[in-house]
């Protein structure tokens, strides 16, 4: 299948091979993003159709019969190759060992079952209705303990570690679940405390209703401001924000527009155009290869979180952003005064919702689902346990109780969906997001300067060499210790939670 | 590759094998669409490199090893098949024979060269540069010998036949080169004859400029009277008119305004839509397989002529069309007469650009270039020699030479994009839409009074039975045969034109 006309070398062939996989990967990511953005409703059928085959494609141009052996003559070849071709040809292996681990059918009933499960799942949420997602639900998790088992033998990983290797290579339980036990003990006695101290502030003034076409304008001169070329991008309305990846030269990405809400706009716009920062800049030479490719979904999740939580979230910017909300947007600018912004921004949320929470809050939610999806993994929690648990669990953690399962268990599609291993990175990302600004401050003082002219050039300069240039041709932890002096840990976060929600003047 | 899970039937299994690359070709086309519409224009080379791997894998999977023998072991079963799944699977082996007949190396050329001619013609074309297109020009053309003659080996036809048979199977020189002779001979005469007609009438009044959104909105109105779905459809701008098939339901074409003249939206509106109708009444047992598709290009030209010309400029449809543009496009409703849009759209042009021609002069467009593109390929006309020869032939034909190359042989990017054998379908598709309209008529007298209420209805209940719902799974002679009586001729065309320019009255 792979080989192309005149390509013999061992390497060029597995090189065109992934590329090739790449490349119909990249056509599926952007027929998805047509689908959330452009689609009729009555493409439904036809794209799924598409959208399986070049699955079912890629899949078999990755693990098919007989790329095991072209893969070892490449390896044996390795020597003369330069290093970035070897990173590149280790992560082609790594992408092989994901794929072949797993029996086709078994891999085609987990397609289908989180497919029907996600239609169950859109219609029980809404009615609270656990009872006909739990059946299937229960079904799913059996398929994705087969799939588990399969590759933790082909990783020697344990079941839960090497789904999570497939999403985040190198952020694996032996990082995470120290951090995560600190993060559990520090951060509930934090929150309590900046609740104290937020008491005694002023209420802030609810931003007015904004029309869509307005917010629109103010998303696409922040997505400008980012340092997003015209010519290599756009950003589009859709229901569940999300960038596109694998299309260097035309980055994509949506936000979500709430008529009432301005702020899910700006912050949407800022998370994804960190996503899309992040794509961008991946290098040209490897497009399409897995070692071109983002390092994984914690570093994903960090350009995005850099973005949106570290700078955006800045005092610096939100002196910035608020004269410019208060001329993009119109009517009355008195919400829209530098301090209303920064009270508005800074308050920690009394919610149940995941993605709306605040970020001393959000790590907490990430660490529920991961203690709950590892023990319904390993079968110590039962599927019809879990609604009781979960609301004990964050009863515990938040000392509140969620008053329905839309607020609870159900609230998010990840499960339906048949991610498991995925939330981790969610809280990761946070943790270097803030390990990665700071250090790029340390290095760069012009950094927040640039931020409060709405400049967020010098920490993309920054960024890009150190993290977005080096794709995935280099591991996690390297590229974490060699970006800011260590591993990553959740001491600057830490320590930029504290600064921010406590040092910091009141508003 | 192809071989799904627990497929071990043979014509399951190139079912299988042949619909995946049907739905790979699928998402191709919605990625052109995109790229023609949405796309920032950083994205152009990662476009090019996806929809080149997606073209290079449905060729492998339709022409690579070990296909012919699976077509073999479906094909000694076709006894047990249904009819339809016979014709499907006849299908499958023509498909088969074209993908297989051309080494790769010369597919990849050709899609080379063409790729960069496109780029030099676009250059070139404004600036009646002939000298920097003709010598890639015939490098193309050595190519496209070779892949003729390879074709012409594998389905014992000519090698202009084989190209054409691509397109347009069973519309081969046999059908078209007496149609073209008849036309060649009867329409320079009757145009003159029109010609002195309308030198009586008044002279129309030009339309006045109208804003692009009144277009839109136009042509949005039409879309919907056509009978499309607005839950399976849309419609947007693009440079070129085109259509996007093998989608079922999430049917796509787009329009071009034109602020200055409405004329362009309407009609290509209509055309298109006329195409799309097609592809969204295919038969959906089918969809993704070669049986399931368009039966060829003069076919698929048929249904947006059927709609543009025949039903679209009948007298009936522009009594309605008229009232319609005053109500939408607003401003002095004088121009929006029925009197003025029927003298208007009645008038024969004295252009050079084919894409502009009037009904009359349309198929000796296309017979000019059938001539010069046979005898390019054969080699009997040299390309140095081209423009001289075009401007013979064209003055030879509509009594004027063209004053500069871009409204000559320059005018078309065809030749450029490595189409030969592609243009006779304009023509053909031309006289059965007369064949179709006509019989249709006689069939249903509703269907003429239905177009005075702007409604399509009748005719495409008609059609949908005859031509849509039968797909490929008969042949062209047999499809014009069981719809209209008899085999394709040029006489419902003359007709037609000859009711339509010399009888209907005077506006």
């Amino acid at each position: 299948m792979s080989q192309p006309p005149d390509q013999p070398d061992p390497y060029a062939r597995v090189v065109h091979r992934f590329a090739t996989a790449g490349k119909l990967a990249a056509a599926r990511m952007m027929l998805n993003w047509d689908a959330q953005t452009n689609m009729p409703r009555g493409g439904a059928w036809a794209r799924g159709e598409q959208m399986a085959a070049l699955t079912e494609v890629s899949a078999e141009l990755i693990g098919g019969d007989g790329v095991d052996d072209e893969l070892s003559e490449a390896e044996e070849l390795a020597a003369r190759l330069e290093p970035d071709e070897r990173a590149d040809l280790k992560e082609m292996r790594r992408t092989w060992v994901h794929a072949a681990a797993v029996p086709k059918a078994l891999q085609a009933a987990k397609a289908r079952m989180s497919q029907e499960l996600q239609a169950i799942w859109t219609r029980a949420k809404p009615e609270n209705d656990f009872k006909s997602f739990a059946a299937p639900f229960d079904e799913l998790l059996k398929v994705q303990r087969e799939i588990a088992a399969a590759k933790a033998e082909a990783l020697g990983t344990s079941p839960y570690g090497a789904l999570m290797d497939e999403y985040d290579p190198g952020v694996g339980e032996r990082l995470v679940d120290p951090i995560f036990a600190e993060l559990a003990q520090a951060l509930p006695p934090l929150i309590a405390e900046v609740l104290e101290r937020q008491a005694g502030w002023p209420d802030p003034i609810p931003y007015p209703p904004s029309p869509i076409a307005r917010q629109t304008e103010l998303s696409h001169r922040l997505a400008i401001a980012v340092g997003h070329d015209p010519e290599q991008f756009r950003i589009d309305a859709a229901p569940h924000p999300f960038s596109v990846p694998h299309s260097p030269g035309d980055v994509r990405f949506t936000t979500r527009y709430d008529e009432d809400d301005v702020r899910f706009s700006i912050m949407a716009t800022l998370h994804e155009a960190g996503h899309a920062m992040y794509e961008a800049n991946l290098p040209r030479a490897f497009a399409f290869r897995p070692g071109g490719m983002a390092r994984g979904m914690s570093v994903h999740e960090s350009q995005s979180l850099s973005l949106e939580m570290m700078a955006g979230r800045s005092r610096e910017f939100l002196e910035h952003l608020a004269p410019l909300m208060a001329e993009v947007l119109g009517g009355d600018p008195e919400p829209y005064s530098a301090r209303n912004v920064l009270n508005a921004t800074r308050r920690l949320d009394d919610d149940f919702i995941r993605v709306n929470a605040d970020e001393l809050s959000y790590p907490l939610h990430v660490i529920l689902r991961y203690r709950i999806e590892k023990a319904l993994l390993s079968g110590d929690l039962k599927v019809a346990d879990l609604p009781g648990v979960w609301d004990d669990m964050f009863e515990k953690m938040f000392g509140r109780r969620p008053p329905s399962l839309a607020k609870g268990c159900l609230q998010d599609i990840h499960w339906a969906a048949g991610y498991i291993g995925y939330f981790p990175n969610y809280a990761m990302g946070a943790l270097l997001a803030a390990q990665l600004f700071e250090r790029a401050n340390a290095e760069d003082p012009a950094i927040r300067p640039a931020l409060a002219r709405g400049d967020f050039g010098p920490y993309f300069t920054w960024a890009r060499s150190r993290v977005h240039a080096r794709a995935s041709l280099v591991g996690f932890d390297q590229l974490v210790t060699e970006a800011t002096g260590q591993p990553l840990s959740a001491d600057a976060f830490m320590r930029h939670v504290r600064r921010r929600y406590l040092e910091e003047p009141a508003p």
